[in-house]
């Protein structure tokens, strides 16, 4: 229907662009998750020779937590993924480096995922693995990566132990790094816990603001770029290039996490919004409508996207996060104050919706979206 | 000197090859180490928010101390490096995985660092990131590594929690995959606590034997199978090909040490002997000499690596684990005891020799070997 006979760049909704096609493929993924996933489950039992016990109900959640008597302990580990290839080719044109702001995301993908079992993170381990040794010959761009690591633990509030800095020539590709962090935490006093139990009607729905794309939904990001006239250079809006735009740092939820806990609000449940985009707000499989009726800010570089890989509203709000990082489930009589305390701590939020009896579904009132209990398999 | 004019990998000791050939330069990693470790080191503090702090004698250590009150908690993360690259060489060759031998690997990379310190291993999380989906696509590799991890966490005791198993395209190579382990555990009681105060003169030396090279110095031993007439398959020893030893997992030690606690030992000191072979056992900062008088046995493939890499007694002890996998510092009354304990579960063990009061030194007796302070910088 344009009037103009440009390629397909100009027009892009002419031809849209799935995940799949970006390069990662589920359907060949996911047999091997399900058989380990079930292999892991039976070793569950190793544990009672030590006197412990796992939260079954962890499984499935974002962090794993065992019950170790004083209190729970919580851990995993998480990669940054593909955005560092990103920040590399930010670095070719505009000859700074990115990797502080990726040592943030690659933390943020560890610390947001273990918050969300109600554990106050503790220590994090680094895992940076090279292409070869030539890596770390560029002392400037090691160094962002090493001062942005710093600087998020210290946001988080947590020691960094150490970690792991191999040189895997053959393994990681040459002139790149393989990022990601391991994270251990304790749930204390107990009833912090958050696995879901009092999960239910009535309950708010506190989302958090993204900062951008966070560090979910990069393959298509990258695939999308191929289309983009002026590449990674390309404004998004006046002064802000999608590269850089892409490369705003994923925000760290544990500081707002803590200060509910000390304001006396515990939340029901939390749900870290990262792939599969506001399908994560069905991750819980107890049976519960999710009723959203306002909308967070949509960053600019997340319309972008959605604008120019041609994607319609359900496909976007079933990739990206569009606006909203994290997913509080509060008793509605708190959730005025967790938007506060949230905000206190410089992270924008609001109450957007609530929880209500009713078949598992997520309703996205301002659009129009439904998304039903096929719409998240992660179990 | 040898009558045979024959080409140079029938002669490999004419032309020795060096780590740093092998394609590892540390020179060029040292330097982000250091300064990684120093803004660890300032995120410490962070810890008196929670109410805990680090054991800072850990920093330097295998694994990272926090005392969290009623125990100490410990974590690490450690990767496999580049001996999945032997396992898929292998694979092409023989039309068998080998990837449940790699899988306990790689547990065995972080299980053994974090019993050094007198922890208990409980939970175990899986990294495990490939070049892409189709990695996935070949199930029964996919399923060997399934079951080899679960395997070694039902020999270790612990659970395994969970895990991350992205598809990298771009960052990981293409067919290859970047194995790693993140393990959490506690010293609990906290006397179990061997981070080397109570290490000193009289202590035995008690080594536990290897099973062949284990996860350290594969990109030495990579290289040299470009000298050797049949590659992989040359074989070691009658009806052991050079690559299927190479692929003898790493030996779980955990088992030793848990039993050693449940028998009323607590080791004075731990080594787990990987890069920079017997180097290891100077790993402790305190001025003391430690004098070996016996040496375990040699696997057959770190003979023939030694042979065919023409490294000298001194350089193979600086490089590989030479049959000793992990060391055992503990009270001489308890020696025999320990090596007894270790037995009992399957590992052979020897009283190798012992600290002595005296400069910082390893002697190794048998071979007229001695190595000084500057020979391991680790901290």
């Amino acid at each position: 229907m344009s009037a103009d006979p440009s390629p397909s760049h100009a027009n892009p909704a002419a031809s849209p662009l799935s995940y799949e096609q970006a390069g990662v493929d589920y359907a060949l993924i996911d047999p091997l998750k399900v058989s380990a996933q079930r292999a892991a489950a039976a070793t569950a039992v190793q544990l009672r020779a030590h006197g412990f016990s796992e939260v079954a109900a962890s499984r499935g959640e974002s962090a794993y937590v065992v019950d170790v008597g004083p209190f729970y302990l919580a851990s995993i580990v998480e990669c940054l993924g593909s955005k560092a290839i990103v920040a590399d080719e930010m670095a070719a044109l505009t000859g700074r480096s990115w990797y502080d702001a990726i040592a943030q995301d690659t933390i943020a993908m560890a610390v947001n995922d273990l918050i969300t079992v109600g554990a106050t993170p503790l220590v994090v381990q680094a895992y940076w693995a090279a292409g070869g040794s030539d890596w770390f010959a560029d002392t400037a761009r090691a160094q962002a990566l090493v001062e942005g690591w710093r600087r998020a633990c210290e946001r988080c509030g947590v020691a960094w132990g150490g970690g792991e800095t191999p040189a895997l020539a053959g393994i990681v590709e040459p002139g790149r790094i393989d990022l990601a962090a391991s994270c251990t935490g304790i749930v204390n006093p107990k009833q912090r816990l958050s696995v879901g139990d009092r999960l239910g009607p009535g309950d708010a729905i506190v989302l958090l603001d993204s900062s951008g794309i966070h560090a979910n939904g990069l393959s298509l990001a990258r695939k999308l770029v191929e289309r983009l006239p002026r590449g990674w250079l390309t404004e998004v809006e006046s002064g802000l290039s999608y590269g850089a735009a892409l490369l705003a740092p994923t925000v760290l939820y544990s500081p707002v996490t803590e200060a509910l806990w000390q304001s006396g609000i515990t939340p029901h449940y939390c749900a870290n919004i990262t792939g599969h985009g506001w399908r994560k707000l069905l991750r819980h499989e107890k049976a519960l409508t999710y009723r959203i009726r306002a909308l967070p800010p949509l960053p600019p570089v997340l319309r972008f996207i959605q604008q120019h890989a041609g994607h319609d509203d359900h496909e976007a709000y079933s990739t990206l996060n569009m606006g909203a990082g994290f997913a509080l489930f509060v008793a509605a009589a708190d959730a005025e104050r967790t938007v506060a305390i949230a905000r206190a701590q410089g992270v924008g939020a609001r109450v957007a919706g609530q929880v209500e009896a009713g078949a598992k579904q997520l309703l996205i009132e301002p659009l129009g979206l439904s998304f039903g209990d096929d719409a998240l398999q992660l179990r």
